[in-house]
């Protein structure tokens, strides 16, 4: 039947088939037991998700969200309108209902929002042998058994332990001698970010959470942080990319939430570049008497574009890791601006001989070619150097100003040196050609 | 003393010392015991790795590298080169050197490279008594017992088993009552990426890898995803922002090498803009003509560069995460083309605006301002629907050829559109302006 059929696929397998069916996905929900519904709920898009939720009689609505882990609930429920939220909470059991509306009390964003209180939680006077005791008791309804939490009795966080301790150790050992007091705990309010880096130095699988009194308030565990990482990444690349983060999967978006999340960015870098047109207007003059000079505007403008893109993601893409922090400013700054003066220098070197060289073939370029070339080889250095100072330093700035070091930054950083970068090539122009082209 | 500080902190708590205290590294590694100090040494940077080991005497140098996990080992010896890695693995036991050669045959960015041969193997036939001696027994060399294997005399993989399953059954039954013959396995020569999606949507902390032949090779561990998932996206990123990917933290990278990884993107997107130099020479005349067309040369081309790399953002994040593959091209065009056009009217809109309203403060443009606006108007149209269309493409386009996707494309696709928008504004300038300016 449907039923054993679906009973005997990987939950990930289950995920697929809904993906591939969306016609039957609420069917493929309710003739699943519902802790495997639950299982494969939570892997499934948010737009997925709504779609089951809206098409399944409310009963099976009430048994899905209570059956559903309590951080998979919050994670659900934090991206749909509060009043929608409201109404499914009043279909929870009471003790769901508690910690549910304690989770979504956190800040969003916070380990608060990742944790679940589905942990085993034993003290330090029982012994290996009652420990197991408690497992077989409680283990069912954990979310991991991987880890077990030490806490005093007014349910202060003491220790973790592994199983593997428990199981490698006498049954008649305490507790109390298998640990060692130290440990490794989140807070409830520290950033998810911050968490995955926590992860990542420690071989993990769940760590514990605690409030600013040492109360454990839940554990987080490593395939919950796995998520976050990948959303923070990707989130981060969008934003690079200049646009808003999407929430939803880029083919299941309907196009006008897309447009309007691109449309923003978008105007708002033409308003900015906009000031390409008043700057070269300012130099209408010098096009006029040279229009040779105009020839190589888009050439010299891009390079910065791109070496401040390069020297941007570099920076942003070290900051997000840890690697760069706002008090390496200085040493960042000093890199950059010797590494802006090599590139430039390359690129000047060739722009120069670009020049040059057509001429000797197409003789495209006059008279003053020599003066031309040192024009577009010099400004090429300084709009370079321009590109990649401005381009490590903007996420640098954008971090102490509070907002995040990936907003925008690439397309941001290009449109802030092709604006500078006109007035370096046209003053540099006025330097080399003054007196012979202007 | 010394020795009892250290083992007395958390391993990120040394590895943070290790980081403030260079002049120190070697000296803390060996007042650590060796099991201890190989858990820190894994989670430091390349550049770190390489200086401990460099000062350290040849017999701690045997004793760490032995005594790092399997896994990790491999991490370390595919960043060295080969000389140096022949010489390591002569330092190693005969177990560990057949095991480590045998990791490093399989290719870079594979799951074999991921994998550690240290699991706990049982067989269908056993009690769950017999299993739980066995874990006492073997468990410590184990890389994780949270998860249990089950294999055939012949090393056939049967199914995994959770330790929870374990402890939760009585101990007189047999492991083939517990399992399912249902799982889920990396195959050894799976892509890392690949594997990363797999730890995403299964609810494990460990999984099995097999061979053609179904033979149980290892075993990979979450951990080891979430540091390839990093790397995944700090590569992506790196590569997008259109430097190669470095491989050292940016902070300790030596300057010329920095210089290197950024400088061949920089001159390949630099001859390909000298296109735009060349373009321009071809409507030389026309600017002569109508300077007032030189001044929106910027603001035209670089819109096209935003819309563009927003564009090949979004694919790339979106191919990234496997939300969209190659399939899809033919959906993904279509969406771009509709957005290509309402964003492009917007920014033309804008634009049209723009010109009409300057001239009539600042009667800028002279007598033909009107067609001027419409010329910046559809070029607008044009050259924005043209970079969402290319920015989009691109991506998909590399990964067909089978190139990384995330190649350097936001400037690449900057690049493209620069060229290509000169002609498309020039040619809509063409229509509007023959005869009059032209
Ligand atoms: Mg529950
Ligand atoms: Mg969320
Ligand atoms: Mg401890
Ligand atoms: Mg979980
Ligand atoms: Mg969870
Ligand atoms: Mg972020
Ligand atoms: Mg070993
Ligand atoms: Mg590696
Ligand atoms: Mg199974
Ligand atoms: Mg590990
Ligand atoms: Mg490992
Ligand atoms: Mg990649
Ligand atoms: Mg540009």
């Amino acid at each position: 039947s449907i039923r054993e059929f679906l009973n005997d696929q990987n939950i990930s397998d289950v995920a697929e088939l809904i993906n591939d069916l969306p016609e039957y996905e609420s069917q493929i929900v309710q003739h699943m037991n519902m802790h495997r519904a639950a299982s494969v709920f939570k892997i499934l898009d948010l737009s997925t998700q709504k779609a089951i939720i809206q098409e399944l009689p409310p009963y099976k609505t009430a048994e899905l969200l209570n059956e559903l882990p309590a951080d998979d609930r919050t994670a659900f429920l934090e991206e749909l309108p509060s009043e929608v939220v409201k109404e499914f909470i009043r279909l929870l059991d009471p003790e769901e209902r508690r910690v549910t509306l304690a989770l979504l009390g956190y800040p969003e964003g916070s380990v608060g929002r990742l944790m679940t209180p589905d942990y085993i939680a034993v003290q330090v006077d029982w012994t290996v042998q009652e420990v197991l005791e408690h497992i077989r008791e409680v283990g069912k309804d954990s979310e991991t058994i991987d880890v077990i939490y030490v806490v005093t009795d007014k349910g202060e966080f003491v220790d973790d332990i592994r199983i593997r301790e428990i199981l490698l150790a006498g049954p008649e050992k305490n507790v109390g001698e298998l640990i060692d007091n130290r440990f490794i705990a989140l807070h409830v309010n520290d950033d998810q970010e911050e968490a995955n880096q926590v992860f990542k130095m420690n071989n993990r699988v769940a760590l514990p959470v605690i409030d600013d009194k040492n109360l454990l308030l839940g554990i987080v565990t490593i395939d919950d942080i796995l998520w976050v990482a990948n959303e923070e990444f990707s989130e981060d690349m969008q934003k690079m990319g200049g646009t808003e983060a999407l929430d939803e999967p880029y083919l299941e978006m309907p196009i006008m939430k897309l447009f309007k999340k691109r449309v923003v960015w978008l105007v708002v870098l033409f308003l900015g570049e906009m000031l390409t047109a008043t700057a070269m207007g300012y130099f209408e003059d010098e096009i006029q008497k040279a229009v040779v000079l105009a020839l190589f505007v888009p050439l010299i403008i891009s390079s910065g574009g791109n070496s401040g893109s390069q020297a941007s993601t570099l920076i942003i893409q070290a900051m997000a890791v840890g690697e760069i922090t706002l008090i390496d400013w200085w040493r960042v700054l000093r890199r950059e601006i010797i590494s802006g003066l090599m590139l430039g220098a390359m690129l000047g070197l060739i722009g120069f001989f670009r020049v040059v060289f057509w001429n000797t073939i197409f003789h495209t370029y006059g008279d003053h070619t020599l003066m031309v070339a040192f024009t577009v080889g010099f400004s090429l250095v300084g709009v370079v150097l321009w590109g990649t100072v401005s381009g490590s330093m903007l996420p640098i700035v954008l971090k102490k100003l509070g907002a995040d070091p990936a907003t925008s930054s690439a397309p941001f950083v290009a449109t802030l040196v092709d604006v500078t970068g006109l007035i370096i090539y046209f003053s540099t122009a006025y330097i080399f050609l003054r007196g012979i082209l202007l």
